[in-house]
């Protein structure tokens, strides 16, 4: 029986591109056959429990503008709050969903209360998830809103919070695996600083270091099947995060001894504020073997600030798209919607016609970037380019055969005095615009 | 005999705080004992050879502004700018200066005259270095302004570009040994991409991974003492840099087994367009063990490229050197001046005025940073604030003998619900306020 | 009878540079003589109401860090509130204080009500002001917070707020008269947007000037004498907003006629998030002779939202100050303090302390600045680097006796063929070096 | 008879969507009707002089790339550029280009010398445009790239530089006007300051505005007809430039009551570093009643410099093409090329085909932009939001028939208590999804 929330809501259908009726989709069509695969099966779209049923709409110079009738902090609250969730999964067809312990369980006085509280939801969510066939993408725990965790919380320099923090992970893990979530994700929103003047950096990336640790330790004892995956990303809430972007995220479980144990979960967002296009995170990802799973948001271009907006460039989304798809497309991760409606977007509808955009715009996107690989339309003219290390003394000058010296005396004999050749970006960005 | 440039330039004299002479020092006295040592060994100052004498005031909207006797292609030219460079380091006595290979030497038609010049300029600088007691910090070679470099030097998709580079780094290091350089830096100005189109990220990488390595084996083969360095930055003149930041750097260590041989050149200027501050990226490679040397320069906040100007901003400054200052000071490093006067500062006396500022405000700064430590103004209130981990069962956490079970246990047996403590920011802000 | 709230505070007295007690001033003290004034008004201090007593910590992930005992909704916490204020505004010995009405009244449930509540407080702060001395620096409506004006209040779509707003505004304005308030200001949080799509821009641009001409028609008709300030502000919470800056403001006020009626009241972290320097907002506003009033704050100069710290950077303050002096001073305006402490700060004491420490920055800045003027340390040079400019052909250029022909002619006759002249960057940063 | 530089190159053809072929354009088709109006009358393409035929390749970091026969300082290089620009004019099928007078004339070594050149290349040039067609959009000054414009032109402490100017700027005009150029722009490189420390802003505002009403005078005195644009900048070179953004321009052509004889020539790079969104921009410039030409180019998200590149995002480009057409379409105004082709495309045909597809979106984007504006796609939504406006207590509460009382005691009397409605941001964009 539906709450009615939105209205008589039914399965959002596939219309076509002419469609001009906002509560369909245009271009996603869940079965289309691309590359040899579903749609659906390479997109693995995921709704996320926070922006959408969680947030208030509030913002640091306002408060709450959404008036949901779930807004409370009571059981009854949270089943309702779940019972219209899978009422919009079920809706748009998303086959995965994600949530933070404190979205889904009312927030108690004590961490019995609070583990009590996660094991009446996430029964209540299995069966939900067992009647609507919508899946868990991943979980985790919500570790930075609650005023205990103001200092960060595997990094606190109290030990108290710190404990807390891994009995709460533990807690997360535990109704993840239950709930046959096929991720874990470790999001550090207060791991970081807000001025060096009060922070002890080395100690506390040992803290986070052996946090971690202990995550992957928990992950094999439990034989929990999923990916761990740590989400980086560079300021705020704090001043400086510790997970500032792929590449330090990388070096971080290099020192720790965990490269091959836990992967990135990467948004737009997060790249765009710490100065990276989406695209470089993702290949860099792929370059460095840690890629996991997308936050496929938006950011604003000249807010300083995550703007969590749904995404709707189809040409930059292409783009990530292709460096998924050049890694071998998603393993255990998907595409996650960690958007959220504009505050002022306030009708139930508007929560619909936000997903249903940037579904149709990743649909876009991804068949694009598959027909850019169909083609070799970008992979040939690379191939090519790099083409003068296939010979012999290149390879030699990689392999570690010829060093510095062997190389000045091949530089000496055979007067090698390159001439540039061109780049040709503009040709392969004219390239690209044939596909989207 | 003096070339006249600076007219009759003497040594700075140094004149004390009330001083009106733009041509004395009003705060920087070499012999002044701090911690324990003279000055002028905390300091180490280091002056460029490329800003100052190579630049010619050019932007990307406009020339040459500057008019130097010495620009030229010639051997003589190359004479006479370093008769002039080595008079103002004797006028300022700074005890080290630092080069590219193309700031000193003509610039030839193929790598064979490029060595040629290098050698007969790097003997000629041997004899001034000599003459005046002034040192080399580091030398490094140019691998960015030349055409042939236009899509990068060790990470070239042309084998035969990282060839000529090779050969190339092989000769600056040579002439750095020559000269007792204690460092040898690299900044790969061009290791990077503008389009990721056009670029194998991956294949890049291990490019200059390998060229990394390259450099490493000849030290140890040649056996030079000095430490080599890389200089990060995260972009420009690319769109991408691939040695973003220390953090990135540091992966890229560890991911070729690097870290225990390389070390970091930190400018502030980089730190800025990196997204972080000064000193987080001198407080990070200490913590990671590699901090080698600084660039002390100030960029403009609100600019968006590299701007090089001359530090001072006192305040910010004690902030950078506290850092230094708390990893053990400079070992091989220095603080090399990487600024350039404002292309509009076009008499000689502003080359001197430019360094003598930016040395006097390195004096405040470090002295400042000093007294703080002497007086355990920030450590005491940072050893009582994470002090709670002294204790058995904090200890416990950390050294891997419980892990998230156990803590758990832990939290609900002692019912552990933490109560958040002040972090004190605005009272730190003011202490380090009493000594600026 | 003291609420308790900061112990058994006394006012907070001088005790000199030396001094190490946190709760002590080392630089300011109220009669001392500067420039043949107080420096009580040269600087005039007020402390504002909404960050330290209103806000409760939180941010956009994470709530209430600050638990304080007049958070509630009722007359007597307003209160209690009132009674704490003007305890720490009494202690700091500041002189002013600032209001938006939803700061210090109750939020009813009607506009009625809102309007029975202001005045209620309206009277308890005026009993407050008599018995402690503390003046009214300015009041302001609160156009933001509420999901009423989410989508703008001057400026938005629906007439209803517009006009809700105006009526605000009214009740405001006649509470700052009643309180003998020197400004009264308008800072537009909401006056802006979140997308174009959904916006007619030249129509609210109309709206808005209307709206603040009803400002200016009302202040004359009820005869308030005090000034009418805007506060420029780039973006955040919206994304554009209209007043983006000072020259934004300057020319809006043109447009619809109040150039002569309005000033602004400019802050240095608005400033930074616009791209400019805080001293090149006060001087562009000098010149435009629109200067108003100051929030002194700082910005975090790597977190690109609002971050209204207390100010501790003295070099960058004396900058400020300078400008402020070379305008002539404050005429109604003051230093505001529009500053949060970091949420982390959560004792009753880190409300002073940051006061303290800005204040003390504030009178070291000042100071500075003044000593610059006496000696006419950038002045003089600056009248030298013009000095062109009062010869006789110079000035007709400028008056409007000589056009482009005329200045041809004067070319070509005297082949007139301009050298540049060094512009002394360095040499004047030196310069003020010697003053912080 | 064809200089060979491109080959034997021919008119680009049109090929349709399907081309794969670099040389032909997919979407761009010149006699197309849009709106009623032919797609080369919307669009009045430009293609500029000094990106593509006098810029080397130089960056900050690096030299000449491009090696063009023309490069040199001769008549006859003069001569051969403006042979080859033609030919590109002409295969492209732009209708008009751009210049400034140092593009196309060699510099000579004195204010005659440069006059002189100017002229033989002028009639050089008009005899070209005869010949082909190619007719121009506008021409200005290059008062920035030289050394005697470091410190300014109109705004330099020197009267002798802004005399310089004033009589270039007069020959330039008279270039412009004799060429049958549609409008006169003027670009402030220098014109701003890199320190406040030694600059008279306020003086230099005057001057600047002097300076813009000398030109104003002389237009009217020689009865050209062709509008005088200013092209906004936020900074580069300068730390900060005067015309910052358009607003900035508009309060500054207020001031010196220039308001209704200058537009705006506005760049998206511009508008995009000065924290502005390109269609911000345009919107804002039809609401003053100031807007002009756009100068089409992309700069990158992440790069605090202006990149200047080629086009390439259809959909930000509708963006900005639905303001130009809501504003009335082009008057004398058109979309120039204001793009570079990255350093690295050397070879010939990288111009080409940068241009190709530069054109391509502009096309793509334009019919776009008028497909939604035939369907009334946004303005409906938009008339719709603001319809409570046309009720008539609405209208006079801005037409100034009521006050703040009046609106008060209307607010009293109706209990206003406005509910937001939901500003449909998705939903709109999702209608944008459907022509791009």
């Amino acid at each position: 029986m539906s709450t009615g929330f939105f209205g008589d809501i039914e399965r959002i259908p596939y219309a076509g591109p002419d469609s001009t009726d906002p509560l369909t989709f245009r271009y996603y069509q869940p079965d289309e056959m691309v590359l040899g695969k579903r749609l659906e099966e390479h997109l693995r779209f995921a709704a996320c429990y926070w922006h959408s049923f969680a947030w208030p709409g509030s913002d640091p110079f306002g408060g709450q503008t959404f008036e949901r009738p779930w807004f409370g902090e009571s059981l009854d609250d949270a089943r309702l709050k779940a019972d219209v969730a899978f009422e919009m999964f079920t809706a748009l067809g998303v086959p995965y969903f994600c949530f933070h312990d404190l979205d889904m369980r009312p927030d108690g006085n004590s961490f019995a209360e609070n583990t009590r509280n996660l094991q009446v939801m996430t029964d209540y969510l299995g069966e939900k998830m067992d009647a609507s066939g919508v899946k868990l993408l991943w979980g985790t725990a919500n570790l930075f809103s609650h005023r205990r965790f103001m200092s960060g919380a595997a990094t606190n320099p109290d030990p108290d919070v710190f404990a807390y923090s891994a009995a709460t992970v533990k807690t997360c893990m535990d109704a993840t695996q239950k709930l046959k979530g096929e991720n874990y994700v470790l999001w550090g929103g207060r791991e970081g600083y807000e001025t060096l003047l009060n922070t002890d950096l080395k100690r506390e990336l040992d803290q986070m270091g052996r946090f971690l640790n202990m995550v992957v330790e928990y992950k094999h004892k439990i034989g929990y099947e999923g990916a761990i995956l740590i989400e980086p990303k560079p300021q705020e809430p704090t001043k400086h995060q510790y997970d500032f972007d792929v590449a330090t995220v990388y070096g971080f479980l290099q020192r720790f001894g965990l490269e091959n144990e836990v992967k990135v979960n990467i948004e737009q967002g997060h790249a765009i504020l710490a100065g990276h296009s989406f695209e470089h995170e993702l290949a860099l990802a792929n370059a460095l073997g840690i890629f996991g799973s997308i936050d496929m948001n938006r950011n604003d271009y000249q807010s300083g600030w995550d703007t969590d907006q749904f995404p709707n460039n189809v040409p930059e989304m292409a783009l990530a798209y292709y460096q998924v798809l050049q890694g071998g497309g998603f393993a255990s991760g998907g595409t996650n919607f960690d958007s959220k409606l504009r505050r002022q977007s306030i009708e139930a509808d508007d929560l619909l016609i936000g997903h249903i955009g940037g579904m149709d715009c990743c649909a876009r996107g991804l068949k694009a970037a598959a027909a850019m690989i169909e083609d070799k339309a970008l992979s040939s003219p690379l191939e090519e380019r790099y083409a003068g290390w296939n010979e012999e003394t290149s390879a030699r000058m990689l392999d570690g055969s010829m060093g510095l010296e062997g190389i000045e005396a091949h530089v000496l004999k055979n007067d090698i005095n390159p001439q540039p050749r061109s780049g040709r970006q503009e040709k392969l960005e004219n390239i690209v615009n044939r596909y989207v």
